[in-house]
């Protein structure tokens, strides 16, 4: 059980409390802090002259004040000096983001990637690599603060292995030990999964703001997900929860990747939708990947009979999936992003009827239906809030280790 | 977001916590609680003599002691003093419980209930009328602090309104305030989801006890289901949250109670076991219930071909729910209540083997399955818990209002 908190607790707790509310809110007066936080002046201006102090948050005049008397002072994250390395390995591309403590993309590098079997050293290189292109272009008094990457696939949580990762062909990849060597920052790199990541940027930056419960799912080649449960995400015993794409929907349906069959992923996925258009292993455009699936999305809009018939199958399993999560979590928000963006906007109607069939109807009286606000940022964004998380928890300490 | 804690915060916090050490572990030493909860001599003398004063715990000398010097007092829990009523609505039985602080149950009074339509005063008259029964027992000195009651159905967390529950025939019934008006304590009534509850007791105080991810299954008539993440019980939006036995695990499969079909509950449920072994509409012996559940697994254990298939088919379904929720929630334990414990130890090779085929490898490397702990009495005890809820949160402010 939990020990009482000691004085020294309460400042960190109070430390990482208001550096929190400037990450995630930005420029925030002192007045304002001291009324959202409910503590006094003196703490409020204590507080935020030791986040000065330790350069994590600067003070300043604010532009212009309507009222009388002396302004309170305005509170702002020293972004350009304090960021981390966020990056991300997906089944068709890597991409690399420096993001400055207030969460905003400072620089980023992307490049596609080939399927094919996960080849560790080559593909932590060419991160690394992208994290030193940035890294050489920042001025002499920036901070990298921490380091962590999205992937898509199962991570264990104790030490950032991929445990399983079909559709990059990993299979207990020691990722994140990797690519922090190759970093060479002294840093850890904290390592999740893409969806889970994508779940908490849209918690704390993106249209799930300030939803407690959500339901966050990815497509890409599978299907992943993410949970937010009483304003936390599920992260089950050992890191693994969240993985709703191997949901059994169709039993004794199509073979899925990860041995079983009739996994949501696999009545959903990108081959799903692709073979039911007859659109697999078609010469000329885009043969796999978002482009293809964007076009079977226009094809349907167009009129194509057959591209409205596979995406009317794939809504249909996909509105099965969702209601039944709905029943599991009442969640306040389901939101659709990678490839399931274009799916969901192409099969709305099915989604709908099926969650008017299967789900019942108090779980679904206040549900929203909603696309990624951040898209194809949403994993970075995600990977970003998770290298911050022990800034946030400890400023003081954090920025200590990096300095000295 | 969070406000910084103030003095009185933290001094509500400790007692909270220490009175959560003595209402779930027992009898405590100071000495102990010291090391246990990182305050000093003198902080918990005072806070143990706080909890005093209000009654709550008294302090006494340990019985023997093999050490030389002044023993260590230790601390306990007022329980024949201090109690909450609890109850329990499934569709076969009534309960009421009057449990003492520290989780012991002192008193109960059951009754069967007949299957039919949901009788809102007359069921809130017969449990009060329990309540009534057990009060009149107690010593002039007890006092009542708090009552929920656990119901086979969704409720509604903000009002205690039963929103659906086909298992006990009731549809939007404002049962937390009827009982509340009936018990004539001046207390509200708090009520929970029995499978919710019960997943809380076996959480606190049964075989799932320390284990931060577990999932609790619980079959009457119905499949529901109880959901520990991280910690804390998942209640979803507006509390219907673990719905699971609504999971379509089969499409078109058999008709559910909800008005979909091939829903867990469907597959699994009584009905679905009876009707596969032949049994629904027999006459003689027990026609539905724990008991003629019971004698379906009796007569596969004795060789009846058609009651092992039957066990057989329902364990299938049953296990590719378990495999669904493990991929999803990665939990540590699964535990089968209900008339679910007779079913899973009948049927643990279908479920087993399910499970190796639907969930992925290293969501279940780690997991156990197991059988309720408390058996019948886990909805009465989690009830207690949720009744007891509010004592824990604010002991001395929970006390004044009741004695005051």
């Amino acid at each position: 059980m939990r020990a009482g908190p000691s004085q020294e607790d309460i400042r960190r707790h109070n430390l990482g409390a208001l550096l929190r509310h400037v990450h995630l809110g930005g420029p925030i007066s002192r007045a304002e802090l001291t009324t959202r936080m409910g503590l006094n002046r003196s703490t409020i201006m204590a507080l935020t002259s030791d986040l000065t102090a330790a350069g994590l948050v600067r003070e300043e005049l604010p532009r212009e004040t309507g009222r009388a008397g002396r302004p309170s002072l305005v509170v702002r994250p020293e972004s350009s000096r304090v960021y981390v390395f966020a990056f991300d390995v997906g089944p068709d591309r890597l991409a690399a983001a420096r993001v400055g403590l207030g969460g905003a993309i400072l620089d980023r590098r992307e490049a596609a990637r080939q399927r094919g079997p996960f080849q560790l050293e080559e593909l932590a290189g060419a991160l690394a690599g992208f994290a030193r292109q940035m890294r050489r272009k920042t001025r002499d008094d920036t901070v990298c603060v921490g380091a962590a990457a999205a992937v898509s696939g199962g991570v264990r949580k104790s030490d950032g292995v991929i445990r399983f990762g079909p559709n990059l062909r990993a299979d207990e990849v020691p990722f994140g030990e990797e690519l922090g060597r190759r970093l060479g920052l002294g840093l850890p790199v904290t390592v999740g999964n893409d969806a889970n990541l994508a779940a908490l940027a849209e918690h704390s930056r993106g249209v799930g703001l300030g939803v407690r419960d959500l339901i966050y799912l990815h497509g890409d080649v599978g299907i992943g997900g993410g949970i937010i449960a009483g304003g936390h995400l599920l992260g089950g015993h050992d890191g693994y929860g969240g993985e709703v794409g191997h949901m059994v929907v169709n039993p004794g349906g199509r073979a899925c990747g990860c041995g079983s069959s009739g996994c949501l992923e696999a009545e959903v996925g990108e081959r799903a939708l692709l073979e039911a258009a007859g659109r697999l292993g078609r010469h000329g455009a885009a043969q796999h990947g978002r482009d293809a699936v964007r076009a079977v999305v226009d094809a349907a809009d167009r009129g194509d009979i057959v591209a409205q018939e596979a995406l009317g199958r794939v809504g249909d399993w996909l509105g099965l999936g969702v209601a039944n999560l709905v029943n599991i979590f009442n969640p306040e928000m389901v939101i659709f992003g990678g490839m399931l963006r274009e799916v969901y906007l192409g099969s709305a109607a099915q989604v709908r009827s099926r969650l008017a069939l299967h789900a019942m109807a108090p779980q679904r009286e206040k549900l929203r239906l909603r696309t990624s606000a951040l898209a194809d940022d949403a994993t970075l964004v995600g990977a970003a809030e998770l290298a911050f998380a022990h800034v946030l928890a400890d400023p003081l300490e954090a920025l200590a280790r990096v300095s000295g």
